[in-house]
């Protein structure tokens, strides 16, 4: 390619760099090249520079990657040059040449993505093995053995993941592995290690006549020929399906792509004075300040991994403790299991100084991977060790009250979406578990009980003292009280925003929805699993984790949550710090305000009426007020309810005194309250003494074919002002009642799914008029304001009109984003997947708000309305107020507060906090995202 | 009230003008102060300014109606002052006294608004008589008869109308009238003429006396009071619910007001040199150039109007062609009804010089009103005549012809709505009509029919050739056939967007739906109206009137259209002259595309493809799609499908050649094609040898909570790639085809329901893939473009992003209005009412475009779209792509077309020509009433 000049000359550009040499005391790269090398590549460049003992070697840059799979998967020109120069210094360094039958280098070839991706892509180890080098090996180690156990390994790992020798169907076993029994068999032995080295020959050569037979191809002999081919399938597994869908799990980017690392192959497995193994600078389970981890001597990497013996641990204390668990002696246990500590004392003194090093360069806790070879150590890996949410919340802790960092970077160090852990139980990770199906993770925590199809069921048994979990098709509002007595729910239908996942999130209970393999069957009280043959009927066992969406049988044990440690404490005062946002919560009862006060709410962004309705007999007051026929009996029945919701407002003004309470008045269509079997409108007109027949006309002329589009919201409000009228009321009494009793009440009084300012203005008229009569009634004056949700697209575009009628908006990103992306939250599990695996949706955009598109109508509202009205106080309580990701936006749309379930406040308040402290960073990010987008990138990228 | 002048002194405002005068010669207003006179009060001084015996009067402006109603129904401080001082300058002219005893001046006080409201207001004549006064009138006139009857006549008006004296029941009749009638019983006469003076002066006397009883009040005999009670009674008659209904039918706006004209009474009553008439320049209903009218001798205005006695026509030739269809004799006619032009030959002559003065100084037709008085021919009124189209364009080409006008003038004389009357039947306007119901004019035509239920008994007796009319609670796409098969449609459901509307005026076919007050009953085959004691069973006639919503029992005869006049044609092409805008039609079938091109569509903006899967055995192989199991059976249902497809599309092309055809590919959820009732569902499972469980199972599954928002449009395209690739293929093998035996074919395939560009550029890819395919094996090219809707809110806020993988982008406004508002137009006939009533909505949204809300995302879309791709083509194929208003918001949002059913489309031929017209005006207009909304207007305004 030519690039031309200013003036004019056409000149070829500069080889573009592909390869990052590391090793020998230097490296090319380093830790903050982590993008470009990949974690594993630029962590061994960072070591290297350090001086560390690594072995050394080269990493093939994640543009090659990117350039594989734009380009029909072919590598740059550069590349071979750029590998073979890196070859050279590796083969000057070691003093050995790759392909050398004298004085043979081998080499391991390893992905690495930007973000770690365990076990997801291919490894080859012991490259450059054929039947000349492998005597090199027996020359330089002595011990044909080893040489012949790696020229086994080699061949097998290749065959399999560069050759793709597979089971030719599900029965089948791995076909190497088949040749490994079978020769056992023969000779009837049972471990590997009672192989001859003349076995070994024969295995190498029975591998590669398997290959031949099934591939119709010969083993590469040629070394080059080995390297190329490990490369390629390393970038090709980038796209492997397993690789795949982790990625849509995690998030991770498809266009990030994995970097290549071809090292220095060192051996753990070369003798008793070898071992491999793992450590941790700290333990990662629980935070403490320790070093651990386990090894295994004579062994690769590999055997650590395949759990074929059980690894010893580093230190002695450990060691010690494992024995005093088992009930070992000293003398079994110094026999059994000695520590790395004990058995190879120089090992472990260099280990503990690395990690204490690499500690203090990283200021934070490691996960390392090293090879004594020879009695020698080298580091292989190290990386920001995986941590449980307590260890994360420990160690920052301490390492801020050490010194080592400051609090800001503590807080940066606990992903807010982690926290979530700590307040739910979780299922014991030790437990044996029978999956039978997958759905949406919609709610989290981990919860078993007796299987019950309905409401009532469930209410019943709760009742009994028994613990149960509601399965159902789809819930609806009537299955409220039922949801409630339930441990957990189960739905076949709905994605993470519907009715089942929004509920169970509000009451904090743990939910998996959408798990369409169920086939569920309410007559027979049982449900099967497509595609397998089993039956649970009700009353059986079940386990749900709502973290992973994983349905087990039977009881699975779990552990609790203790979220009120003195770190997390501790952390979340710093969070409070550091944050500019407010952050409350949905809560529609005392109970639910209590929890909410007590994780950190700052107010309720939304109170939910219509959810007060269902209670007790309050449905009966209800359902007359709908089946009234004309205003006055309307009224009459709403006489009723008044002083009902107002003790609901008592309750939750008087749980949040101080701080504010917005409540939205009613919102859902009035069918949503009508009984739906023939059987309930039976009772119902019993209990009304009016005819069935009327009932059901009653209940058919509500019917509606969109009912999210439908007659609901201020609609209602505007066609039957009376109900709004009486929600009003019931507010104020409440507040004025409170006020007088000397409680402080900041009642702001929400009107939903506004559309048209005239269609506000309306109802604000109303409403001052009924606030004004109750305070001159009542003789006291509380201060309240008047608003609206914008969860209409136009309410969005016509903002500056509307905020000239409301004091406060809240973005309800739930029906917004229905109704922006023009998607049912109910429907939408027909498509969601699809549009999930095609990339079409980066995330569920019930879960994550759409910052390109519903995103760009909140920034418009923002906008236009404190254009308007300069001092509009906006917030958001849909869903989205408690996801980290949407919190940020909020937080850069400029936003006051945002709203979310109780048990969110903390990961809200976290995440305002990281908005505040990532904000130039993320600035930046988000113009630069916008105009790659406007010029040639997709949006979703 | 003190203004505050610049350097700080306070000084009185100039008194306000609010009384303009107008007669003897001189007047202070003329025609173009419309807005502040009303129609009656601008062309009155207009008269008067051109030297026209227009009796001398003055009128109060409508900016003291705008401050009677914002100042709790009171004047401003100086009208009272102002009226003083035109009634002095009437009785200068005139030389009598309002209130003498000896000269009296009576006056009229008459209601007059910007635009004529026919009848809405109140009107008080013969104004200023007391027991007093009326025997100065008896001095004037020398005629105590005609004294006590113009007394006898103000008195029973100004009790009804000022006083407010109505019957105190339904049952009970006019308590004037019903004095009248006990008198005239008591007498034992028959007419009013038969009464003595003493009888009249009796008739005051019982007048004033039951007023008196009824009201509590005495008859106020000051003229002076009487005065302002007419003023205040006309305001007040602003607001009465007649006139606010016909505002709210005719788009009036309710703070245009009225004027108050106050004038000097001239009699036609006084004897029988007098008369009073009404006189049109043009034939108004057939536009001929010919004077004509009717008259009364001896009548007061009302007396035209009440109907009691029938008049007589102005011309000679009016009343013998009068006499030739009565078959009376030239003796009898002069008898009974001679002319004007032979009774009064001198008035006649100054009325037609008038008129011809008139219609040369307002260069359009004059509906005039006259009154002669003693030989002495006064003008009380002159409007632009109200006219049928057909009159319209006639009236308009022969001036423009005369040269009168020039052919910009002609175009705009004719309002685009209006060209419906020309395009479909109407009913016979004097035939004898039995309204039982109204509901919403949905799409016009008049048409009568048998009642039938079912779409299946529609087909069968239009089989038998027999007309029937469908009646349904709403239709669904299963109903098609039937509606193509009945005369009409009527609904008890739905909006001005329902299905039955929406393929009603796709198809030209009248309808009335959202008719709410049907009780239909399919059991019993018959419908009754709420609160009416009738049924109309299966069988029986009924009538429809789709322009006004009406429905009558029985057969009313109507006249059919015929709009391939001189006229029509000479008018159109003048339009297609000025305008920018291309116009399309909406068209799925050959035999609609023809239609359309015969009305000028230059192209097809929206050929849905769904509606092709409903004909005869189509809709098996669609639902055998639907059920199969797998992409295998899909594909194999696919392939019957294809090729009847492409003969549709054959048929399509050829009929549109030369001109872009779009066709959108299936958009409706696949539920839709399933059958409903459990009988359909056995007859399918039994023709596809399937269980009617499984066939359930599979309709249960497809259930949508929302299907408005469900899985449709794209969304199967992206979960079922072989239904787009099928019609992809149906589509550009019919078009290769044609090329080859050399039809010009334009395909444009659109993309419905895209929120993302990903879904976009999925989808394209196919598209052009399967393009590229068939292109290749048919040796063919066809040049065609991939475009899609834009209808999803979020497709507007990201199309800079959609731009850059769609050609073309085409407005879905209907679905675009539902989501942007979050309306579904089939459950908006709940809460629809009330919006309109409480002007939330200024108009059906769904009928004309909402354009501050989605016309802003109209306008930002078009804008981010040619950001990106500056060459986008783009158009609007929503119902509102025929209505006027939305026209012309389409031309000034620089659209490059609009496509509207084919019935529409030389509405929007002309509609598209205003807008070009009326352009700076408009756009003037638009940037102001925006300015107005950012500050303190409301936005509907």
């Amino acid at each position: 390619m030519a690039i031309q000049t200013a003036n004019g000359e056409a000149k070829k550009p500069r080889n573009k760099k592909y390869v990052y040499s590391f090793g020998g005391g230097k490296a090319d790269g380093n830790a903050s090249l982590n993008g470009l090398l990949g974690g594993k590549g630029a962590n061994l460049a960072e070591m290297a520079g350090l001086g560390l003992p690594v072995p050394p070697g080269m990493t093939i840059s994640t543009e090659v990657c990117t350039h594989y799979y734009a380009n029909g998967r072919t590598y740059p020109e550069e590349l071979t040059a750029q590998v073979q120069k890196g070859l050279a210094r590796v083969e000057k360094i070691m003093g050995r040449q790759f392909g050398s039958r004298k004085n043979p280098l081998l080499l391991s070839v390893r992905s690495g993505a930007r973000v770690s991706m365990p076990g997801m892509m291919d490894t080859v180890l012991n490259l450059g093995l054929n039947d000349e080098t492998v005597q090199g090996v027996i020359q330089q180690s002595g011990n044909p053995r080893f040489a012949y156990d790696c020229y086994r390994r080699f061949v097998q790992m290749y065959g399999d993941v560069v050759l793709g020798l597979k089971p030719e169907s599900k029965n089948e076993r791995d076909p190497f592995e088949k040749i490994i029994e079978e020769k056992k068999a023969a000779k009837g032995i049972e471990l590997d290690t009672e192989f001859t080295v003349e076995d070994l020959r024969a295995l190498v050569a029975e591998f590669k006549a398997v290959i031949r037979d099934r591939l119709q191809i010969s083993f590469p002999d040629d070394p080059q020929e080995q390297l190329w081919g490990a490369i390629g399938a390393v970038f090709g597994s980038w796209q492997n399906p397993r690789a795949v869908t982790y990625r849509k799990i995690e998030n991770i980017p498809g266009e990030w792509g994995t970097a290549v690392t071809v090292q220095t192959m060192v051996f753990g497995n070369l003798g008793d004075d070898c071992a491999t193994g793992v450590a941790f600078t700290r333990d990662l389970s629980t935070g403490k300040n320790a070093l651990n981890g386990d090894f295994l001597v004579n062994a690769q990497g590999e055997d650590v991994v395949a759990g074929t013996r059980t690894p010893q641990q580093i230190t002695l204390a450990a060691s010690r403790e494992r024995a005093q668990q088992s009930g070992h002696g000293e003398e079994e246990r110094q026999q059994r299991y000695p520590s790395l500590e004990e058995r190879m004392p120089a090992g472990f003194a260099t280990l503990q100084n690395i990690a204490h090093t690499l500690e203090a360069h990283y200021k934070d806790a490691q996960d390392i991977e090293f090879t004594i070879q020879s009695g020698h150590l080298w580091m292989l890996q190290t990386r920001a060790g995986k941590r449980t949410t307590a260890a994360a919340l420990k160690i920052a802790v301490d390492m801020v009250n050490a010194g080592v960092i400051d609090k800001r970077t503590a807080v940066l160090r606990v992903a807010p979406g982690q926290l979530d852990q700590l307040l739910h139980p979780t299922l014991d990770p030790n437990a044996i578990k029978n999956r039978i199906a997958r759905g949406l993770p919609a709610s989290p925590g981990a919860v078993s009980g007796e299987v019950v199809f309905s409401a009532e069921d469930a209410e019943a048994a709760a009742h009994a003292g028994r613990k149960v979990i509601l399965v159902r098709i789809e819930t609806s509002p009537d299955d409220i009280n039922g949801m409630h007595a339930a441990q957990g729910i189960l739905t076949a239908r709905g994605g993470a925003s519907s009715h089942a996942a929004l509920v169970s999130r509000g009451m904090g209970k743990c939910a998996v929805v959408g798990c369409e393999a169920l086939e569920i069957d309410y007559d027979r009280q049982q449900f099967g699993v497509r595609g397998a043959s089993l039956a649970i009927r009700a009353g059986e066992w079940i386990t749900l984790d709502g973290a992973t969406g994983e349905v087990f049988r039977g009881q699975v044990p779990t552990s609790d949550p203790d979220p009120e440690t003195p770190e997390f404490k501790a952390l979340m005062d710093w969070a409070d710090q550091f944050r500019r946002l407010r952050v409350r919560a949905n809560a529609d009862t005392p109970h639910d305000a209590k929890v909410a006060r007590a994780f950190g709410a700052e107010g309720i962004g939304l109170c939910r009426t219509e959810h007060m309705f269902f209670e007790g007999e309050r449905i009966d007051a209800v359902r007359e007020m709908i089946l009234a026929d004309d205003t006055a009996g309307r009224v009459r029945a709403l006489e009723k309810i008044v002083p009902m919701q107002k003790s609901d407002f008592r309750g939750i003004f008087r749980e949040m005194a101080g701080l504010p309470v917005t409540i939205r008045l009613l919102d859902p269509p009035l069918h949503e309250f009508l009984p739906h079997t023939e059987e309930e409108l039976a009772d119902l007109a019993a209990k009304l003494a009016v005819s069935v027949d009327r009932l059901r006309t009653k209940r058919n002329a509500l019917h509606e074919a969109n009912p999210m589009l439908g007659h609901r919201g201020c609609r209602l409000g505007i066609t039957f002002p009376e109900i709004y009228e009486a929600q009003t009321r019931a507010i104020m009494e409440a507040a004025c009642e409170l006020t007088r009793e000397g409680v402080e009440v900041i009642p702001e009084i929400m009107v939903p799914l506004i559309g048209f300012q005239r269609e506000l203005e309306t109802l604000r008229t109303r409403i001052v008029q009924v606030c004004t009569e109750v305070s001159q009634k009542q003789g006291v004056t509380v201060p309240y304001t008047v608003g609206t949700m914008i969860e209409v697209p136009r309410a969005a575009v016509v903002a500056d009109t509307i905020a000239s009628v409301a004091e406060f908006f809240s973005f309800g990103t739930n029906d917004l984003t229905q109704m922006t992306l023009g998607v049912s939250r109910d429907d939408a599990g027909k498509f969601f997947p699809d549009y999930l695996t095609q990339g079409i949706f980066p995330q569920d955009p019930f879960v994550s708000l759409d910052q390109s598109g519903v995103g760009q109508l909140i920034e418009l509202a923002v906008h236009k309305g404190r254009t308007t009205r300069p001092d509009l106080k906006i917030g958001i309580c849909g869903e989205h107020g408690g996801d980290p990701a949407s919190v940020q936006f909020c937080h850069a749309a400029g936003l006051d507060y945002v709203s979310c379930s109780p048990y969110r406040v903390p990961i809200a308040r976290l995440a305002a906090a990281h908005a505040v402290l990532r904000q130039p960073a993320s600035v930046k990010a988000r113009k630069l995202q916008r105009t790659k987008k406007a010029t040639t990138q997709p949006e979703a990228s």
